[in-house]
Formats: structure tokens, sequence, C-alpha cells
């Protein structure tokens, strides 16, 4: 074996800079564990004369992605620039040259995971891509590898940091969607453009992650249903704290007789549940195994330190598995073929929050509405709305399926004495 | 490689019969992962004629160790039976004769980790041991490889279910501790012999464990200060509640400059950290990092079939290594010397309550005596007690050195107007 292995940056922005860090400073740990030095050769950046936050060596820039990508020199690629088609060229490239790879990029392995790390097995290459699940939260490997005994049934993830955010802000200071929103740009919490965010995508792209490796199945992003935070109000709120219960952008995946269903959406969980004390910034993913039982994994879900120990990680199995000769050889197909549950199959309660006429035979009506479709109540509220004329009545209800649950909401809408239903979210969690 | 690879069972009991039951429900998931199937060859009993929870075939079992640990046909030895001298003589005789080691043996690994890891290493072997730490949580390997790249420089953990059961039961239902213990022993939450819980040694043994592999320094049980919870009583409890605090068993090993503190002893937490919602007999790990910062592991931490998952996700591994031809190569030599902090370097937060005579001059006395030691309050609280005499005094100190509060807490024993110090714990988390 070589004197020391060297690494390959795609990428110098704040994950980056928190990868040079953290090699820099651990050289002792990193080299008791793999048995040699690990050394940065080579960074593409796009611009070589801006300023770093880490000191970065002149010779280790470079503006062309074949420097990095096709230098015989360098062991190890780690990618993290983000962006999706010309990232996976130079991944690929890597590939091909032989190189292993760790990538934090969520968005490239939703879409093109089983494509590169079919690439990463022909050519005997290792393929890690830990950071992108839930930051600094080793879930991959504890799916991989710490739960590879047992058959998981369900996760739920609180996978996105910026919407976990505001809903804990909305929730504790029982403000409004857009000012939250508004606060957490100031405090870096939110993009500029926040619509992968908060309309739930970025978490789909990481639950379709989590279900290919969960389900061994082959899950993509438009298998994912999926609805945002930006419609939740802080009545919506208002009236989950009353109850019981906190809102969460919750995404679940749930496999019965090998069907899956896998969504991201607002969702009530009740107090006591392990997801329902995570807050503001931070992730968790909550895993049901058959023979484990509960499970939860919590921890920072992004951050340049946090995420850059995830790569670091992924890069000393890389190496141990380089010092061993054995890479390129954690890959496995997906073992179940993947079948989507119908929506007959998918089964939930739900919180409804309607505006209803204030009037003798109103609540007659949705209660035979109810009753029609077979779904019972779990809880019930009726309570009058200023002026008198209406009422808002909240409701969570007994499981149904999804089905049958569409059915009803559109009859509630057409009803006439319900002027609107205001929202209508899943609950989860419970009996 | 050949067909199948054999497997030898030390032990049938709980944990043993979820073994089995995993490895034949889970064939086709096994067999997907490792390439090739999995079979159970022998089985260490007392009782050959004993009814089990499982079905066994009768060529399974014997009553001699030595057809399970020199059988040449045996490729791993899993060992689910418990005991500390007579089951290292069996490990000992397996490591020799080559077969690969999963133990779930906390009490073994505690007192002889280091002296049979290094066995294992001496004859090309594996030796895991995830199940041994709070049960169906893969916390081991998550130190080892998930934050690999991470300097931990503190852990906490839950690990001992049968005293969080109490302590959650205690607190919720404002009961004593005999009552509750008595409850738990009827429902199996606690051993006839409760006293390696209840008084901290169970969790002390996992807290030597986890501080080996975290720290990398060899960190054996009387490294540990220990305090059970059997003195806790519901009125400390109902000050905690009122304080805004949850009491816990928790185990404490933390760095700083590479010189480290362990104990176990009852905790008040701040109803906010992580650990204060892990209730019943759930177990839970919470783990700082450098460059991670607070991550948190949650499951079960006994229990039949959650211990045996980490026993069969050990037994993956090491069945993917034996097809790597890798096997041997996990165990690293502690990177630190071990250096024990010295008690003035030991800083914490206190809780004290003292019964105290109700005159003036008694509260002024008390608080010189803290000023002397400088050490100040964050919290207060006096309380006239039935009779009218006496009061009880209730304080939450600010930080100081574990030496210093010994000798404030002897003055205070010590003084007139205190008529007993009646209970006195540590506080963490918040600042």
């Amino acid at each position: 074996m070589k004197q020391g292995i060297n690494v390959g940056l795609l990428g110098l922005g704040t994950v980056g800079t928190g990868v040079i860090s953290i090699i820099k400073q651990h050289q002792q740990e990193l080299k008791h564990q793999v048995g040699c030095a690990v050394n940065v050769a080579k960074v593409l950046v796009r611009d070589i004369d801006k300023k770093r936050g880490v000191e970065v060596e002149e010779n280790w820039l470079t503006t062309d992605p074949a420097e990095v990508c096709c230098d015989p020199e360098i062991d190890v690629v780690i990618e993290v620039m983000g962006g999706v088609e010309d990232t996976k060229e130079h991944l690929a490239n890597a590939l091909k040259n032989k190189k292993h790879v760790v990538t934090a990029n969520k968005d490239l392995m939703a879409l093109y995971g089983a494509e590169l790390l079919h690439l990463a097995s022909e050519n005997g290459c290792d393929l890690f891509y830990e950071a992108s699940v839930a930051g600094g939260i080793p879930i991959l490997r504890s799916l991989a590898d710490g739960l590879a005994a047992d058959r998981i049934t369900k996760m739920m993830g609180i996978v996105n940091g910026t919407t976990n955010y505001i809903l804990t802000k909305m929730s504790q200071e029982g403000s409004q969607y857009l000012d939250v929103l508004a606060q957490a740009q100031e405090l870096g919490f939110a993009e500029s453009d926040p619509t992968s965010d908060v309309e739930g995508l970025d978490a789909a792209r990481k639950m379709a992650i989590l279900s290919t490796l969960g389900f061994s199945m082959d899950v993509s992003l438009e298998d994912v249903s999926v609805k945002g935070i930006s419609q939740v109000t802080d009545r919506d709120l208002h009236y989950c704290e009353q109850l019981g219960y906190t809102m969460k952008l919750i995404g679940i995946a749930k496999r019965d007789d090998d069907r899956i269903e896998v969504s991201v959406g607002p969702t009530l969980l009740p107090n006591d549940h392990p997801l329902a004390a995570v807050n503001n910034e931070y992730n968790a993913v909550y895993v049901y195994g058959e023979a484990v039982g509960e499970t939860m994994f919590y921890g920072p879900g992004a951050g340049s330190l946090p995420t850059a120990t995830a790569v670091v990680s992924d890069l000393v199995t890389v190496m141990k598995n380089m010092r061993l000769g054995v890479n390129g050889h954690t890959v496995h197909a997906p073992l179940h073929e993947k079948v989507l549950k119908e929506d007959k199959e998918i089964d939930s309660k739900y919180f409804l929050r309607m505006r209803v006429t204030d009037k003798a035979g109103t609540f007659s009506a949705i209660t035979s509405l109810f009753a029609e479709y077979e779904v019972s109540f779990e809880k019930l509220l009726q309570l009058p709305l200023d002026g008198g004329e209406e009422a808002e009545v909240i409701v969570i209800t007994h499981h149904t399926s999804k089905e049958n649950y569409r059915e009803l909401y559109e009859r509630l809408q057409a009803l006439e004495v319900v002027e609107n239903v205001e929202s209508s979210y899943r609950v989860e969690g419970g009996q």
C-alpha cells in the first residue's frame, strides 16, 4: 500500500471546508484507524482567487474537473459541489478512472443513485453517500449494517432542518408561516429560494434514498407523494396543541406484505412520540423493525462540520476497504421488486379543520357523511367563530384508506353547510 | 467458500431463542446479503429435554461446550449464555480453534474484553459484541464507523432498562421506589435479585465498554464511579418536576484534554434534553462529537428479539468478512493512554435537598457556607415542613468541582441548623 491516500474534492463550499478541517485536525486518529496518512491533493473550485474559510495550499486548487477525476495519483473523489447533471458526469468519470467516490449529494443520489452504484460496482469501486441523508446522523450505515438482520417495516423521518425549524418556531411562538420563514432566511436556516425545502421536495429525495436502502427496492423520487408546509397556519398548530399533538413535516415509508407507500407531508404526532420532541433544525429518523421494534436516530441534519463528519466517516470506510483490498463489494441489487400500494391500501388517521355554517342540522349533516363512509371520530371539537354565523369543526378520524378519505373529503367540501375545508393532515403514531 | 456457514450457540435462553427465530425467518434476506445460507449446527444447553420457545432439531443440542467450541465444522460461535469465568474459557477455546465469536455478554466484555479481543486478533478471528450495550441500538457500530471521523468528547447513556422503567413510573405515578420495584419484578422488567441493575453496576459495565470504544482508551469497570437509584425518593422526584427537571440513571463519560471521567448515578436533566423524553424500559445513548455536535441513538435496551437483532447483525458482518477473507482486522489497540481526571477536575452542577431547623439565621448560615466554597445557586426553594419547626431547602447549584462539592457537603451535614442532607444528585445538560 502507498504511503498515504490522496483525496480529491469537487467543491469547496461549507461542507468541503469542513471536510478539509476535519482531515487536518484529526490526522492522528485517521492514521490510527486506517494505517496511513490522508492527503488532500486537488480541489475543484469555481474561483481560484476566492478567500476560503480554511487554509488551502495554492497547488491544490483547479477549475478543471478532469484534474480531480482523471489524475492517476488520486484514490478517492469527494463530491461536495452539489448540482445534478454535470456532477453526475464528473463522478461517472471518476469511477471509470477507478476512483472511489464519497458524495453528500441527495439530489444526485435520488435521481441517479442506482446508475452510479452500478457503475461503481462494475469498476470495483466504493460509492458511499451517508451525508446525503440527515447530515451527521449515521442512518444509512445503521440500516445497512446495524439492522441488517431485521425486516424494516416502517420509517418516519424528520429529514429537513429548515421546515422543522419553521414548524418548531410557529408552534412555540404562535407565529405565522411567512414571518418565521423570513426569520429563518435571516438566520441562514432557509435558502433565499426556499421552495425545495418548504414544498417537501428535499425531504422526498431523502425518503427515496432511505426507502431504497431500508426496503431493498428501487424507489425513485416519483414514487413519493409530496405535500409541503407552506399552507400550514398558526390556527392549525393551535388546535394540534389543544388536542395533544405536535405537527412535523414527516417522511413516511411503510411496507405491508412487500407493498410499500412513501410520502412526505405535514403530519400530526402524539406528543409522547419520540419524533415529537425533535425540535428546531434537528433531524431524526424513526425506524420500526419487526424484530428490534422502535429505534430512533437523532442529530444535526445539516451544517458544515456535521455533514463533513459523515463524509469523512465514509472516507475512513473506503480507506479501510483499500487496506484490505475489498472495495466495490458493498452494493447489492435490490432484493425485492418495488410494488407501490394503491390508495385503497394506504391506511391512516386524519386531522380536518372545517369552517361551517353555525345552524341546526350542520353537525348532523357532517356526522352522517362520516357515517356513510364508515369513518369514525377519535376526537371532535366544535367552536363558534367570531361573528357567530359560522363555526369551526375540528376532527381527528380513526383509521381509513386514502381512497375512502379522498372521497369523503370531496363530499364534505361539497356539503352546503360546509363553507370550506380549511386544512387536512395525516395523523400518525399511537393506536 | 462453503455452501453455507455453520453457527454454534452457547446458550438457548430468551436471546438464543430470538437468534434462532431470526435466522430461520430471515433466511432469504440473510442469503441475499452474504451470498450463502446460514445453518445452526450445535447449541449448548444445560438440559436437553427442556421445552423450548422455538423449534430446534434434536441433534443440535449438546451439554458439552467442546462440541460447539472445538467442532471443525462450526465457523462462528454465538455466546448468549451469560456468566463470566466459564464463559470466558469457552470463548477463548473457540477463538483458539479459529472460530469467530459474537457475544451479547456485557459482564464478560467489561471484565475481559481487551484480553479476548487480543486473542481474536492473534487468531485472525472477528469478535463482535454490539448486543452487550443497549440491546437493539447499533451504538457500538455508530461509534466505531459512523462517527469514525469525529473526536467524541461526551457520552451520556440511559443504558439500563430496569432502572429507567422504575424512575419513569415513580415520576409519572408519584409512587415509592419499593412499590414500583415490586411491580417491575412482577412484569418481568426487573430480576428477582435486582441489585446489579438498581445499584448501577450493569450500567457501569456498559459505560466501561462505551468509553473504551468512544475514547479509544482501555477503560475498566473500576474506573467507573457508581451510585444506584435505591435511595431515590418520591419527594426528590416531586421537586425535580417542580424545577423543570427529569431524573434518570445516567452513565456519563466525558473527555477534556485527553483526561476522562466515567460515572453512573441518578442525574437531573432539563426537561428539554433529548434524554429526558426516553421513558419506560427504553435505552438511549447521547453522543457529543467535536464536529458532529449532538446526536442520540434510541431503542429497546433488552428483550429477546431486539437483542437477537444486534447479535445476528454482528453475525452478518462476520459472514461478509468471511466472504471477503478479511476477518480479524477490526480490532485496534487503544490510541490513547487512559488518564482519569482527579476530583478537582470533575466539574458539575448539583441538586441538594436538606432538612433544616426553621428559625432565624438558618438560611444565612447555609448561604454563607455556599459563599465560602464559591458555589452559587442556580435555583433555590425553601418550604416549611409539617409541624413548622423544620423546613426543607432545595438547591440547584452552578458548576463546581467534585472535590469542592464534597467538602461543602460535609460542612453542610455538620452545620447545626442542618438536620440532615436528605439527598444529593448530579445535574447535567443546559448551560
